[in-house]
C-alpha cells in the first residue's frame, strides 16, 4: 500500500507543469495522502513547489506544509504572502500552526497573526508559542473535548457533537471542574453505554494521568510509552486543563531522541542528513574530526617522549601496537559510556556509582585476559620474547581498565550535572582515550622491561 | 506525576511480606500503575515476586506480565501451573496473550492453551502465534471493531455496545462486505453524529490504509508514523479483516530497532543491558572487541614489514602518527556508515551510488584538506621536514577518501542483499579501515619521502 515517488511519477508531473495543465495535475493528487505529496515536493525543483502549493486547495496544503522538509518549508513559505500563510495555518490543528509560525521572523510572526480570522485559534497559537522548545506546552495542541462533571450524559452527547467537529480524533473525553481543574476522564465507549439522563460525576472516571505544562518533552514520553497512553492532558500547576499531547507527536520526539543519540556516538553534529549539501556535511563531520586529531596529536608528544625505546632492536616492536592499543582503548571506552547512555534513557542505572564501577573493573578484567591470550598467541607465532608479550599483555588489561572507568564515568557525571550523557560517546571517549591508552601502554611496557 | 521506586518503598514491602500482611500489601499496589508494580517487581527478590503475583488478582497480575521484564517473567512462569498461566492469559488481549504464550516450551503451550476456557480467545491466540516474528501478524491483536456495510446506524450502535465491551480502546470501526473483506471505516464520532436509519454503506469512509498480514513489522512502524496512524488494520492476501496494530505496539518496535542500531554502532551484541550480568555483559562485548584485536593485530604484521623506516632517523617518526591515522580512518568510517544507515532508515538514500560516493569523495577532500593544515603547522612547530608533513598530510587525505568510501560503499551494498546495514557501522568498520589505513599510509609515506 506503501506509496513510491518514481521517476516515472517526477517525470509526468514536470511535464504537466510545464504545460500548465491543472485539472490534470489536481487529479494526480487527488487520491495521494498529504504525507506523500510532501514527498514528492521534496523532490521537486523549488519553483515547481511552490506552483503545486498555490494550486491546491488549503484544506489539503496545510497538512502538507506540516510534513516537508523544515529547509523546503522555510523556502517556501518566504515565498507566500502573509495573507497566504495565515490562511494554511488557519486549516492547521494548533500545535501544528504554532510549529510552523514558530520558524517565521518575529515581525512576519505578527503579520500572519493579524491575518488569521478565527480569534479563538489565533488566540491559542499565541499561548502555545509562549511555551518554552522542548516543554509539554511546545508539544501540547489545544484541541480537545472536554465535559464539565455537572452536565448529564444527554446534554453532553450534543455538545460533544458540536466539538467534536473541530478535532480530528477524539482520545479522551475529558472532565473538568467549574474552576476549569481536570478532575476525570471519559471514553466515547463510556458514555455510549451510559443512560441519556445520568450525571458525568457519576460515571466519570476519576483516576486521570496528565503532565504539567512545563515538564520536559522526553519525560513526557517517557511516561507516555511506559503506561501506554494514546493521549495525555496537560495542566498548569493550579492543574487547570491547558491542552493534550497525542501519542504521534510523542513518536517524532522518540524518533529524534534516538537520532540524536546515534549521531553523538557516531560523531556527527546533530541533524545531519545524508541528503544535505556537501557544506552541511562537512559543518557536520569537521569539529568532531578536529577533536579526535587532537586526542592523536597528544598520543604523538607522547610518543615522542618514549623514542629511545626505538633504538632497542628487541623492543622497538612495541611501536607496532600503539594502533591496537589506541583501538582496544577507543572501543572498550564506546561499549562501556553506550551501555551507560541507553541505561540512562531506560532507567537502568541504578545502585552506587562504585557498584557500577567494580562491575565494569569485573568485565575489564574478564575481556582483558582473553584478549591477552589471543595477543601472546600471536607475538609467540611471530617470535618475539614472553617478557615482551606479557608487557603488551599486561599493559593492555591496564588500558581496558582504565577505558571502561571513564567510559562509565563520564556520562554518570554528565547526567548528574544535568549534561547530555550522550556527548560523553564516540569521538569524545575515544579521543581522550587515545592519550590515555598510550601514555599508560608505554609507561608500563618500560617498567615490565626495565628500559 | 511519575511513580518511582524508592528504598523506602521496598524496605516496607519486604516487611510486609516477611510479616505476611496480605491485606496491607494489596492497599499498598491498590492505586499502583500495573507498568509500576511491574518495576517494583524486577526490584524484588524473586521468591517475593511470586508472592505477589499470587496475592493479586489475576485482572491485574495479568498486565503486570506482560510489562516484566523478559527474564523475570521466564522465573515467575515456570513457577506457575499450566492453570494458572492460563487464568492470566486469559485476562490478556489476544496480542499480548501469544506474546507470552510463544515463551514457552511447545509442551508448556499445547498445556496452557487447553487449559484455556474460552474458546474463541484460545483459537484467536493460536492463529497469531501462526505468524512468524517480525511480521505484522505478530504484531497484531484480534481485539477490534467491525460492522458490516448492511447495518443501519442504531443497529451498529447496539451491537457495538456489545462488542466494545472486550475492546479497551476503540480506534476505528472497521467496515466489512459480507465476505469479511475490509471496504472502510469510521469512528465513533461519525457514528454519533449520523442518523439512526441511515445505512452504514451510506455513511463509511471508503478509504482505509491497511497492512498485509505478511508485511515487515519495520515497514508497518514507518507507514504508521509516516501517516499519522493510531491503529491500522491488517488483512490477508484477499483483503479479509484479520486484527489490528495498534500505535504502542508500533512505538516498541522503533524503539527497539534504534536501541539495535545504536549498540550494533557501539559494538554491542544485541541487547545487552545495564543491568544484565558480568558474564551477559562480557558475552555481549568480547566479540567485537576480538574482531577490532585481529584488525589491530593485521595492522602490527603490516607496520613489521615497513620496519627498515625506524633505522631512518628522519623519517621513523612516521611511527609515531600511526594511532591517528587509524584514529582518522575509523571515525571517518563510523560518520559516512552512520549517515548511511539513518539515510537507509529514513528513505533518504536516493538517486545512484555513483553520485553518492563521489559527494563523499569531495566531503573528504574538504575534510582532510583542513585536517592537513592542522598537522602542517603542528608537524613544522615541532621541527620535522615539510617534506615529511606533506608525506603525512597527503597520505591521511587518501586514508580519509577510502575510509569514507568503504563506510559509504559497505552498507548500501549490504541493505541491496537484505542484510541489516547497520552491521556496518562500529568495530566492523573501525578494523577494516585500521589496516587499509597503515597499510595506505606508509605505502604513500615510502612513495613521497622516496625511502
Amino acid at each position: 500500500m506503501a506509496f513510491e515517488v518514481t521517476n516515472d511519477f517526477l517525470d509526468n508531473l514536470t511535464e504537466l507543469i510545464e504545460a500548465n495543465k491543472k485539472i490534470a495535475i489536481k487529479a494526480l493528487f487527488e487520491d495521494l495522502h498529504f504525507a506523500d505529496i510532501a514527498e514528492v515536493l521534496d523532490e521537486l525543483d523549488f519553483d515547481e513547489a511552490i506552483y503545486i502549493i498555490k494550486l491546491l486547495d488549503s484544506e489539503k496544503t496545510s497538512e502538507i506544509l506540516t510534513e516537508l522538509d523544515e529547509d523546503i518549508r522555510e523556502k517556501i513559505l518566504a515565498n507566500l504572502s502573509s495573507k497566504e500563510i495565515a490562511r494554511e495555518i488557519s486549516e492547521m490543528d494548533t500545535d501544528d500552526a504554532a510549529d510552523i509560525i514558530g520558524e517565521l521572523s518575529k515581525e512576519r510572526q505578527r503579520r500572519v497573526m493579524n491575518a488569521i480570522k478565527d480569534e479563538d485559534h489565533a488566540a491559542d497559537i499565541i499561548e502555545l508559542l509562549s511555551y518554552e522548545d522542548n516543554s509539554a506546552g511546545s508539544l501540547m495542541g489545544k484541541e480537545l473535548v472536554k465535559v464539565y462533571e455537572t452536565w448529564t450524559v444527554g446534554g453532553c452527547m450534543r455538545r460533544i457533537r458540536a466539538q467534536a467537529s473541530e478535532v480530528s480524533r477524539v482520545h479522551s473525553i475529558y472532565v473538568v471542574d467549574k474552576q476549569e481543574r481536570l478532575i476525570g476522564r471519559l471514553s466515547l465507549k463510556d458514555l455510549i453505554v451510559a443512560k441519556n439522563d445520568q450525571k458525568i460525576a457519576e460515571i466519570y472516571i476519576n483516576k486521570v494521568d496528565s503532565v504539567n505544562v512545563n515538564e520536559d518533552d522526553e519525560e513526557v514520553a517517557k511516561i507516555m510509552s511506559k503506561y501506554d497512553l494514546e493521549a495525555i492532558p496537560v495542566v498548569d500547576d493550579d492543574n487547570v486543563l491547558l491542552g493534550r499531547i497525542t501519542i504521534d507527536d510523542i513518536v517524532d520526539v522518540l524518533k529524534e531522541e534516538a537520532d540524536k543519540d546515534y549521531q553523538l556516538a557516531a560523531g556527527l553534529t546533530q541533524d545531519v542528513e545524508a541528503d544535505d549539501t556537501v557544506y552541511e556535511l562537512v559543518k557536520g563531520r569537521l569539529p568532531w574530526l578536529i577533536l579526535g586529531l587532537f586526542g592523536s596529536l597528544g598520543a604523538v608528544i607522547i610518543m615522542q617522549n618514549f623514542q629511545t625505546i626505538m633504538e632497542n632492536p628487541e623492543y622497538k616492536a612495541l611501536f607496532f601496537f600503539t594502533p591496537l592499543i589506541a583501538a582496544v582503548a577507543g572501543n572498550v571506552g564506546v561499549q562501556s559510556s553506550a551501555i551507560i547512555v541507553q541505561g540512562l534513557a531506560n532507567d537502568l542505572i541504578k545502585g552506587s556509582l562504585w557498584s557500577r564501577l567494580l562491575k565494569e573493573v569485573a568485565i575489564s578484567l574478564i575481556n582483558g585476559l582473553l584478549l591477552s591470550v589471543i595477543i601472546t598467541i600471536f607475538t609467540s607465532v611471530l617470535g618475539f620474547h614472553f617478557s615482551f608479550s606479557m608487557a603488551i599483555s599486561i599493559s593492555l588489561m591496564s588500558v581496558i581498565i582504565i577505558a571502561a572507568l571513564i567510559g562509565t564515568f563520564v556520562p554518570i557525571v554528565l547526567d548528574k550535572r544535568g549534561i547530555d550523557p550522550a556527548l560523553a560517546t564516540g569521538p569524545f571517549i575515544t579521543t581522550s582515550n587515545d592519550i590515555f591508552g598510550i601514555l599508560i601502554y608505554f609507561s608500563i611496557a618500560k617498567l615490565i622491561l626495565g628500559i
